[in-house]
């Protein structure tokens, strides 16, 4: 299913809607479809290219684990047809155990399809997984 | 010190040469002087503007270890005012250990003061340090 995203935003719900229910289809289509696309996956490598960044979606979302996120906009920024988005990924897993948060940048590029995401980085935070209360602080 | 960058990639030299010299002054003034910028560390929070981003640089130039990085480019965007580098850092600490690299998503935003960064996003990747072997790949 290819939708024509008609802002940043909706592209990126449909990214993390997309993740939640392990649908690659959508995934696969709402990147930008080039040599020019970069994946990064938490302590992974940068892969690059339609067919690294799908083949390494079609391993992921084919996982038994069922991620729900809340998404905190830590920043956006955009340029022209260049939306850069700095996000707080809360993850949790339904009856599973707390899971770290993660910072992902997230940029789109707009284009005649609409936009596009064009790169994906994500690393794990420092901060407090959903369902563990915070240290105190001093 | 305050350098015009011309380009991304001048700006991106000076950036890592600022890290490895341990150059505060050159480090912040590379940097866009602006609520816009974001920096996240290895493992670290998402830091945003001028005075979160500086001052995270001071505590780590201050620091005792002395890094060398080789830069390993794995792909750049450039959009108009934009440009998106996303690299492969190899470290190495003289007489010390073997560091594991980073992959780290630089931007750099041209305006009348040229080149200047807006995001700096590493991560630890899982390659191989330097002064290591690569194990077997079947």
């Amino acid at each position: 299913m290819t939708i024509k995203h008609d802002n940043p935003q909706q592209a990126e719900l449909a990214f993390y809607q997309a993740f939640e229910q392990g649908d690659l289809a959508t995934m696969t289509s709402l990147w930008e479809n080039s040599d020019d696309i970069v994946c990064v996956h938490p302590m992974g490598a940068a892969l690059r290219g339609t067919q690294a960044v799908s083949e390494a979606w079609r391993e992921i979302l084919a996982g038994e684990v069922n991620m729900r996120f809340a998404i905190e906009e830590i920043h956006v920024t955009r340029v022209g047809s260049i939306a850069i988005h700095i996000v707080k990924e809360h993850i949790s897993v339904p009856g599973g155990k707390p899971v770290a948060p993660m910072i992902a940048t997230n940029i789109y590029r707009e284009s005649t399809d609409g936009w596009r995401m064009i790169l994906h980085h994500a690393s794990p935070s420092p901060g407090i997984p959903l369902g563990q209360s915070a240290p105190a602080v001093h």
